[in-house]
């Protein structure tokens, strides 16, 4: 799917925003027009180049919201988010110049299996089983419904967030929230150091489409709460970091190559007749050469206020789209779980499934085909 | 003081991103050169353009920092500080690639009063007077030794926070850390939808300098967090919040004027007789004409977790620079204190202060006229 984009010069309103032909911005400088569309097939927010900072945001719903219900709060919620993101005000917005600068925000709606259960429809995600690496918190776990909230602008974020919550009251509750961010331009890297996202298909390709795309438009999303054990991380040196990795640190360079994009050769040795990447580094482990079974990794990453003795409390939101969460990204993390030498600096902390719906057109909303009567 | 800058074109020797020469970026896109002269007689990330992030940090002597203990202590941060902000890595860096993008990094050092108590030196600053609309909770307060990064770029605030408190350990406990965020360029509005530093005295002016600037080149901040309670402020219509303010929501133009720069014109009528900007409006009680009675404000706004219930936490972490606390801030802080119609929606519930000292040439370090035996 081409990516469709507007450069915006003034107030916007939703209709001239919607009907916007793609223009393309040229220049040495990295512009990124502010304005992703929000109705289409598929939802934004996922083969969109992903913006600067992101909120991830989990609800409950409340005893007794029946199928009827759920669709008046999608209903709502599509409202609000096809407005916020065009750069317009919702009706019901207490701070309509806040709305102004869309940011190229999105709004990505997740469905967890609490959602089906509550429309009386069979879900099509459950949760992930037990790896031996989880120490899962019920605090980062779980929801039944989840907003995605990306825009280059926090400010864009918080104002998106705050109306999406109000608006979701009457429904729901808020079980978590998750903020992120990641470098505004340029190559990925998280704070492990590490140059992040290499093996992903890339957006707008057939790989990208028959690794994500689900025929109806749907996806599903994996999101982790990773943390980074950044202490012990720290005492180890290149080498070691490298061999764990099976990367360089500098670019991102397979141990085997010379560029961030040279395939992994795994039979390659060294001196001593020994693998140059070890069978139990992270991107051997992680290495998946079947296109349709790869995982489309969006993550981002958080850094919470540290303890009082300084130690930190850092990691990464890891969010992969995937059309099939068995098929796709319970096997790669089956065999980390396995032998990952990366497991001792990362924790699991936090875990959720959901499945993301289609997008929709003008005038129809997020969840229609699940939720109408 | 004019910005030196340099638009950096790959990796940076420490020496040579401080030499370099100024290198003023003409486009009509907003470009900002990533890297802030670090040495210079005034600390950086006071006068310069604020970037879009920023954290807070502010950090508790161990018992038994002594003079010689804090110059130790200052000695390093200072090192660090000089090389994280030109893209280079510290000595100790367990990350080293992630130092590599500085967006526009500074780092800004504070003293609080316990730091000068610990140095054995009389202090310059004290804590502000109690105000009756103060909700202060230890929690958000004090500090004997304050860290501001701001940078263009979130994992480069991150990992320079991390450094800095490594760096800091043998020495001080974390007492608080408040992340703020600002619009990447543009006009600024804080989470309430105002227009936000319209009445601040420009960067680069001798109104500037006569503001902040002691003649030894240091000058004070006062730190406070403020509450924004956006769910009363939600309802209030916009005459309702616009005659608590004193200015129009939209440009955050005076309601006796045209654009956002128009003077305040305090003795404007309506057809009724009554004042057009109340007295008792925010503007008119916060409004200041003695140019050396000023404040230079350059808050963030921050976006915490809301409750289960939607309840937001968000508001403004509100910094304000002057040279002198009590002739400046204190009097201004009275106004509102005493009857500001806006405080029905914003309670101060942080409070600090800190002596900024002078900034360093290179071989020097901050704090070295104070601290040094």
């Amino acid at each position: 799917m081409r990516r469709r984009t507007l450069l915006a010069g003034g107030a916007l309103t939703l209709t001239a925003a919607t009907n916007a032909a793609c223009t393309s911005a040229k220049s040495t400088v990295d512009i990124r027009p502010p304005v992703v569309p929000f109705y289409g097939p598929r939802q934004a927010g996922i083969e969109t180049a992903a913006p600067a900072n992101a909120t991830f945001l989990a609800l409950d719903l409340k005893a007794g919201t029946d199928r009827a219900a759920l669709a008046r709060l999608l209903r709502l919620l599509t409202d609000d988010a096809a407005r916020l993101t065009q750069g317009v005000a919702p009706l019901a917005d207490g701070q309509p110049e806040l709305a102004r600068t869309p940011a190229r925000l999105t709004v990505t709606f997740g469905f967890g299996p609490g959602l089906f259960a509550a429309a009386g429809r069979p879900g099509p995600v459950q949760q992930l089983p037990a790896f031996t690496v989880d120490r899962l918190q019920p605090r980062w776990s779980g929801g039944d419904l989840l907003l995605q909230l990306c825009a280059d602008d926090p400010l864009t974020v918080a104002h998106a967030q705050r109306m999406l919550v109000k608006d979701s009251r009457a429904f729901a509750t808020v079980r978590w929230v998750q903020r992120g961010f990641r470098r505004g331009a340029g190559p990925q890297r998280n704070v492990l150091g590490q140059v992040d996202g290499t093996a992903n298909p890339q957006p707008g390709t057939d790989a990208f489409a028959r690794a994500v795309w689900n025929d109806d438009g749907g996806t599903t999303l994996v999101l982790r709460r990773i943390r980074a054990e950044l202490e012990t991380w720290d005492a180890v040196d290149t080498v070691g970091k490298e061999f764990a990795v099976g990367r360089r640190l500098s670019d991102g360079a397979p141990l085997t190559g010379r560029a961030e994009h040279d395939p992994l050769d795994l039979t390659a040795k060294n001196a001593d007749g020994l693998p140059v990447i070890s069978e139990f580094a992270h991107a051997a482990r992680a290495h998946v050469t079947d296109d349709r079974l790869r995982i489309f990794r969006r993550p981002y990453n958080y850094d919470e206020a540290p303890g009082a003795d300084g130690t930190p409390d850092a990691g990464l939101i890891f969010a992969s789209f995937q059309r099939d969460v068995v098929r796709q990204f319970v096997p790669v993390q089956r065999r980390l779980d396995e032998a990952d030498l990366l497991n001792e600096w990362i924790t699991p902390i936090g875990s959720a499934v959901f499945a993301v719906p289609p997008g929709c057109g003008e005038g129809g909303w997020v969840g229609e085909g699940l939720l109408a009567a």
